[in-house]
C-alpha cells in the first residue's frame, strides 16, 4: 500500500510537479506543448506501452495482473482515440503524458507502474521508430507502383520516337518508353535508399531510460521481438539523443522529391503549346478564374514547388540538431513537425503520381516531328564516318560544318543529296540515309542501356518481373 | 438581361468548367485545395474586394447598386467567418472561389461582376500582402517591446559584472546590463529590417488581372488609397509572379531566429549548474518524466529549435520559386503554408521572449565569481605596461608569461606580489592593484560602445525615450 | 626604452605565445588558417589600419612619428601585395597578423604600437564591411546597366507580341518588351534591397576592440569619418559578434540569383527547337563533343545552376550563426569563403547576363504564331461579353464551351462565323473580330502596369531616364 | 587515310567547333569552364580512358595499336600532371578536352579515336564516381580510426562519472567513458550510411555515350570489371542525368558533421571555465591578438562552424539539380565544387579530430564534483521507492517534493537524515544512501546499453574487436 495518494497527474494545471511553485504560463503551454500534432503517433505510443508492459510482467517488475489491467485500459483507450472520443488535454503537454493520465483515471495503481524502466526520452524514440517504420513500408509499396506504372507506360509506347534533349537542344532520338524507365530507374534508387534507411531505423532504443540506462532488469532484446524491430541500441546516451534516421528519411524524400520535380518539370514542357507531346487527364488539371480557355497542368506543377518544402523540412532537421549537446534537448521535439510534413507530402505526391501517370496520353506525331528538328541524328552521320575509318575528332568536325551549311539553307542533313555529302567526305556512300532516319538511329543503340526498342522492352519486362 | 443561366460555379463538382469533360480527382482536389490552410486570408479577401467594388462602381464598371449589394453580401460572409458559421468546401478549392459563390448565392448577378477585371493571379497577392503587411506591424510592434524589457534589465543590472566570453573562454569583465543591450542592438537591426520588408510589401498588385493587365478602365490609384497601398506595381507579369517579398520577409524572420537562437544558447548555459547565473520563472520550465529534480529551461530550449524550422521556411520559399517562368505557376501556392509558418513562429518566439525575458533573476555573486577566473583583467595589465610606455606587442608576450606562471602556481594575476610583478617588468607599480579589479577593468572602458556603467545606462535610457 | 626585448611574432613557429608551450600541429596550422582565402581583405586591412593609426595619433595614444612609420611602412606593403611580392606565412594565421609582422620587420616598435586599443574581433569586422561596401556598389551599378539593358531590349522590342504564359500554357498575348521590363522590375528590387543592406553593412564596428571596448581614448567618429562609415555601432559584444550584414548581402543575393534562375529558364526555354523566340550570340553557347550539331545556352545553363550555390551560402551563414553564444567565436571565420563566393557569383553573373541580354536576337514571326495558339484572347470575348451586361461568371462559361467546341473542331476562335457566335450568345456582333487579335488585345491593356505598346515605352523611358 | 586534316581542337581558341561562327567570350570561357577545379579529377579520367581504350581494342572498334599507343600517351600525361609541368589551357575548357587535345598532340590520330562510343556526359559521370568511390574509403577509414580512438578513451575513462546533461541540466551521473561511446555509435552509422552510399556510387555509366547509348558494339561490362565497378547502369538517359550518388554522398557527410558539431559543442563547453572537465593539447588551439591569458579551441569551434559549410553543399546540390529535364544540363557542372569540398571539409574534420581526441585530458574531480550537484541521483531514490511497492507517478511524486525541499535548505538529497526521508515516506531505510551514491547510481545501470562500468568496457572492446 502506498503512503502517498498524490501523483504527478493530480494537479498538472497548478505546476509541473511538486517540484515546481507555480504552473505553467498558458502561453508557454501552448508554445511547447505538442500534443496537437502528434496524435498520429497514438497507437504506436499504445503498442510500446503493450510491449513495455509485457515485459515488465514478464521479468516480474510488475504483476501479470498490472498488465492484464493495463493491456485492458489500453485497448479501451485505443478504442477512444480511433472514434475520436479521447479528449487531449493541452495541460497534459504530449501524447504520452495524455494517454499514461487516462490509463491512471481507468485502472488505478497499476497505470502508474507502466511508466517504471523507462522515460518520455525512450519512449518518443520508439513511438518515432515504429511510426516511420511504417511509413517507409508504405512508401515503398507506392515507390514499386510507380515503376510498375513507368513500366507499363514503356512497354505500350516502346516504339514511340521522341526528341532526347540535352540543354534543352534536340540532341538524338530515343525511345519515349527509354524516357519513362529513366524515371523507373531514379525511383528504384530511392526505394534502395528507403530500405537501408529502413534498417537504421528498426532498432529499439527503449530501455535507454532517461539517458543513462536503467537499475530495472529489463528484457530489452524481448520488447523488440515483440514489436518486431530487427536490433536494439546500444548506448543509451545515443539512444535518446540519435534523430539520425529521420534526417535520413527527410534527405531520401528530398532526393526522391527532387526526381518528381524532374518529371514534372517535363510534364509541364510537355503538356505546353509548343511541345504538345502529351495530354493530362482532365481530372488532374484545373481552369482559369479568368481565361476561360486554360487547361493547367497543376499537380505537376504542385509536385515541383512542394520539393521546395520537402528540402526545408531537410534543412529544419539538419539545423536543430546542430551543436545540440548530449543527450536529450526540447530543441528535439522540433523534429516532429518536418518530419511528418516530409514523409506526408512525399507519399500523397507518389500516389497521386502513380494514378496520374497512368493515365497519361501520348502525341506521337508531335513527338516524332520535334525529333526531326535539330539534326538529331548528325552524331549517327559522325560515327557513321568513323566505321568508314575516319578519326573521330575529324567526323565530329566534318559533321559540324555539314550542320552549318544545312542550317544556313535551312534543309536537314538527310535532305542532302549524295553529291552534297561526297563534297564532304569522299567516304560517305547511298547507304548514309538508313543511318539518318529517326528509327534507325534508335534501334542501331543496342549495347546495355542504349534507347533500342528491344532494349526498352527487355528492361520494362525487368521491371514487371521483379527482377529489377 | 442575360441569356445565359449557368455560370461557373454552378457545376464546378461535376467539371472545372464548361471546358472540362470530367470532375477532378477527389485526390487531386485534396493535393491541389489551399483552402484549408490560407483561411486567415479570408478577411483580407473580403477588404480587396470590397475596395474593388467599390473602385469598379466609382468608375462605372459596375453600377452603385451592384457595389451596394457587393457591400452587404460580403459584409454578411465576413460575419459568417468570425462566428464559425461559414462553410468550407473543397470542391471550390480556395477562399477566393468559397467567398464568391456564397456571394453569388446571397446576392445574384451582382456577386457574378465583382471578378470583373481582376484574376485570382492578383487577387491573391493583394490578399498575402495585406496580411502580411499587418504582421510585420505585429512583430515590429513585439521587436520595440523586447528591446524595452532588455533595455529595463540592462537599467536594472548595469552594475553586475559577469565574464565576457569570447570562444566561451572568460576573456573580460563585462557588465550583464551591456550584455542584454548586444541583444536590443540586434533587434534593433530585425526592426528595420522589417521596416524595409514592409516598403516592399505594400504595393497594390491588384490591377494586373492574369498576368497583362485589363481592358476595364480600372483606377488602381484609388484601390492603393483605400487599402492604404503605398504605392501600385508597373509591370502586370511581375506583379502577379512576385513573391520577393514573402521571400524577404523570411529571411528578416530567419536573421532574428538566428538572434534569438544566441539568447537561448546562452540562457541555456547560464541555467545549468555549471554557470548558474540566471533563473527563469517556474512558469517558462518544466519537468521530467522520470527524473522528479529536473526543472528544464524548455522555452528556450524549443525557441532555439525553431530556428531551423523558419530556415527551413525561407529554404522552402527560395527553392520554389528557383527557375520557374513567368508568369504564375501553381508552384507558387505552396508559398503560403512556409511562409504562414515562418510568421508564427516569430510572433509566437517573440511574445514568449518578451514575457520571460522580463521575469529573468540574475545571480549576481555567481556571475562575478565566475568573472574573476580565467584572468579577465590581463589585457587590463598589458594596457597598463603600454600606457607605461611598452609596445603593445611586447606588453602582451609579458603578460603571457606572467598568465602562464600563475597557472602553474594556481594563482590569480592579483594574488601577484608586487615583487614578482617587477621581475616580470620594472615599470609595474602599486598602482597596478586597481587596474586589475573587476569593476575597475569594467568602467575603464568608456568610449562609446564600451562596457562601462554609465555608458551601459546611457544606452539603455536611449533606448527607452525611443532615440535609438 | 623597452626592457622587454620578445614579442608575440618572434616564436609563432615555436609556440602560439608565451601562454603556449607547444607549437601548433601544422594540420591545425592549414585546418584553422585563413590567410590563403581572404587575402582579397588585405587592401581594406590596411586602409582600416591607417585610420586607427592616424586616430590613434590624434589622440596621443602614439606619437606623430610613429604614424609617419606606421604609414610609410604599410604603404610598402600594401605596395608589396600589388605587386605579388608579398610572402604570406601560414604560421601567422591570417592577413591581419601577416601584415602586422611585416610592419614590425620594416619599422620596428612603432609598428608593435598599431594594434593599440584594438583587436582582430573589431579589426576582422571592420574590414569584411569595408570590403562588402565596395562590392556592393559595385553590385549595385551592375544591376543598373542590366536594368538599362532590358529597358534597352524592351523599346527595340515593344511592338513584338508574344504569348503570355501562366502554367507555361498560353494564356494572353503580350508584348515582348513587356516581358523584359518584368525582369527589371525584379532587378530594380535588388537593388533596392542591396542599398537597404549597405546601410547596415556601413557602419564601424572598429573600437570595440576584444569584446568590451578599450580604456583608451579612442575617437571612433574620427575613424568613422576618415573611413566613410555612415555611423559607428554602440554595443561592444554585439559590435565582434555581429554578421547579420554579412547574412543580408546573402539573401539579397539568393533573391538576385533566383531571378537570374528565372530569366535562364525562359532564355534556355526560348532556344529550344519548341519555342525558337530567340537566338542567343555564339560566344555565349557551346557545342558537344560528340553531338556535332549542337549550340547549346550553356550561359543560362551554369547562372541557373549557380542559384544553388549562393542558396547554399546563404544556408551556410545562417547555420554558422545559429546558437552561438557571445562573443567572437571561430566559427565566425567561416563566414568568409561563403560570403566571398555568393558575392563573386553575383558579381560574375551579373556581368555576362549585361553582355548577353544585349546581345539577345528575338524571333518575331515564331513568337506571334505561338501567341495565335491556345486561344489566347478568350479573355477578350468574355470581357466583350461583360461589357455588353453578360455577367463576368455567366460570361466566362459561355467562352469556356467555344473554347470546347473550337478545338473538337481544331479551329481557332477568330474562324468562328458570326452566326456561330450568335449561337452562343445573342449579343454578339461583328465587331468582336477586333478584339480577337493579337495587337487589339495587347493594346486594349492601357491600364498601369498593362502590356499595351505605349505603357512598355513609357515604363522603359523611366527606366533609362532614371526615374524608376 | 582521312580526307580530312582539321579536327575539332585545332581551332578551339576561334570557334567551339567548325558550327559556330564567332569565338567564345573572354568572360563566357572563365564563367564556364571547369577545367580549374576540377584537376583532381584528372588521374580518374586517365583511369576510365585507359580502361575504355583497352575495351574498344578488346572489341575491335580500334586497333591494339591505337590502344598500346594512348597507353604510352596517358601515362606520359599522367606522369606531366603529378610532376606539375602539365599546361592546363582555358579554351579546352575542361579536363577532359584538355587531356584528349594533348594526347593528340603526343600520339596523333589514335588519340582522335579515343573518344569513339563514348561522350563528355558519361565520361564526366565516370570519373566523378571513381574519384568519390576514393573518396568514401579513404572516409570510412578514417570513421574506423575515430571510433578506436573514442573506444580507447572510453577504456581508459570508463570509471570516471561525469554529470549526465538533459536540456544541459545535471540529470543523472553516466560513465565518461560512456558519454564517448554514443559518438562512437554515432559514427558507427555513417560508416554504414557511407558503405550504402557506395554501392550506389559504385555503378559504371561509361557506354550511355551523349544520352541514348551507342551503336559501337561496347564491352561495357568488361570496362566495369577494369574499373572495379559493381556494376553497369541500365539507362543511358538516367546514367548521364543521375547525380543522386554525390547528393546522398553530401548528406551522408551532413549527418557526420553534424555528430562532429555536437562533440565541437561539448568540447567547447567542457574546456570553459566554467565546467573545466577537459583540456586539449596546446597544439588544438590558439590564443588571442589582445588578451595575453587566452587558450581557445579553436578546432572544435571551426569544426562546428564548417557544418554550415556542408549543409549549404547539400542544399546547392539539391538546388541544382531540381527540375532539370533529362538529360544532361549545363546545370550539372556546378555540383563538382559543392562535392570537393563538402568531401575535403569531412576528411579534413575527420583527420583532426582523431589526433584531437586521442590527446583529450580529463579532469575526473571536476567531473564528479559536478555530478553531485544537481541532484543527479534523484531518479535513484524514486526508483528505490518503487522497488518497496510505491507506483512510479506516487514516487516521482515524493522525490519532486524531497528536491524542492532541499534546494530550500541548500543540501543534497544524500545529506538529509534518515528520519528526514521517514518522513517523506516510511518505507525509506537505511539502505537508501547505498543508491544515492554516484559510483553506485551508475552501476545499477546494467541492461544493455546503460551506462554501467563493465557495459562501458564491453562495448568499448567490441568496438577494438571490430564486432561493432
Amino acid at each position: 500500500m502506498s503512503n502517498n495518494t498524490e501523483n504527478q497527474f493530480d494537479n498538472k494545471n497548478k505546476a509541473w510537479s511538486a517540484r515546481f511553485s507555480e504552473p505553467m504560463s498558458e502561453l508557454v503551454k501552448r508554445y511547447t506543448a505538442s500534443v496537437f500534432f502528434e496524435q498520429r503517433l497514438a497507437p504506436f505510443d499504445i503498442e510500446g506501452s503493450l510491449a513495455h508492459a509485457e515485459m515488465l510482467s514478464n521479468v516480474g517488475v510488475i504483476s501479470e495482473e498490472d498488465f492484464i489491467n493495463i493491456q485492458k485500459g489500453l485497448n479501451q483507450i485505443l478504442e477512444e482515440i480511433r472514434e475520436g472520443k479521447f479528449t487531449w488535454s493541452l495541460d497534459l503537454e504530449d501524447v504520452h503524458l495524455n494517454i499514461e493520465k487516462r490509463l491512471v483515471d481507468l485502472i488505478g495503481d497499476a497505470g502508474k507502474r507502466l511508466h517504471t524502466g523507462r522515460s518520455r526520452n525512450d519512449q518518443v524514440a520508439t513511438d518515432i521508430r515504429l511510426w516511420l517504420r511504417c511509413e517507409i513500408d508504405t512508401d515503398i509499396d507506392l515507390l514499386k507502383n510507380l515503376r510498375i506504372v513507368l513500366a507499363q507506360l514503356a512497354i505500350k509506347y516502346h516504339d514511340i520516337v521522341m526528341p532526347g534533349f540535352t540543354h534543352l537542344q534536340v540532341a538524338q532520338p530515343v525511345s519515349f518508353g527509354h524516357h519513362m524507365l529513366a524515371y523507373a530507374e531514379m525511383f528504384g534508387r530511392d526505394l534502395e535508399r528507403l530500405r537501408d534507411c529502413r534498417k537504421r531505423a528498426n532498432i529499439l532504443p527503449l530501455g535507454a531510460a532517461a539517458l543513462a540506462g536503467t537499475s530495472y532488469p529489463l528484457d530489452r532484446e524481448k520488447v523488440a521481438e515483440i514489436l518486431n524491430f530487427d536490433s536494439i541500441t546500444t548506448n543509451s546516451l545515443d539512444s535518446v539523443s540519435d534523430r539520425d534516421f529521420a534526417i535520413e528519411f527527410c534527405s531520401v524524400a528530398s532526393i526522391a522529391m527532387m526526381h518528381i520535380s524532374r518529371l514534372s518539370e517535363e510534364l509541364v514542357l510537355w503538356m505546353s503549346q509548343q511541345f504538345s507531346f502529351i495530354k493530362l487527364p482532365d481530372r488532374f488539371c484545373t481552369g482559369s478564374s479568368i481565361m476561360p480557355q486554360k487547361k493547367n497542368p497543376d499537380v505537376p506543377e504542385l509536385a515541383r514547388g512542394k520539393t521546395g518544402r520537402v528540402y526545408g523540412d531537410l534543412m529544419s532537421m539538419l539545423v536543430l540538431m546542430k551543436s545540440q549537446p548530449l543527450a536529450y534537448n526540447k530543441d528535439n521535439q522540433e523534429d516532429k513537425e518536418a518530419l511528418f510534413d516530409a514523409a506526408d507530402t512525399l507519399r500523397d505526391t507518389l500516389t497521386i503520381f502513380i494514378e496520374m501517370i497512368s493515365g497519361l496520353e501520348v502525341n506521337a506525331l508531335n513527338m516524332s516531328n520535334a525529333a526531326k528538328k535539330g539534326f538529331s541524328t548528325a552524331t549517327d552521320l559522325a560515327d557513321y564516318l568513323v566505321k568508314k575509318g575516319l578519326p573521330f575528332r575529324d567526323a565530329h568536325e566534318v559533321v559540324a560544318k555539314a550542320v552549318k551549311e544545312c542550317e544556313a539553307q535551312s534543309k536537314d542533313l538527310s535532305d542532302l543529296s549524295l553529291e552534297e555529302f561526297k563534297k564532304m567526305n569522299t567516304m560517305i556512300d547511298s547507304d548514309i540515309y538508313d543511318f539518318l532516319t529517326l528509327e534507325g538511329s534508335v534501334n542501331s543503340r543496342k549495347t546495355i542501356g542504349g534507347t533500342s526498342f528491344e532494349n526498352v522492352l527487355a528492361q520494362a519486362n525487368a521491371i514487371l518481373s521483379g527482377e529489377r
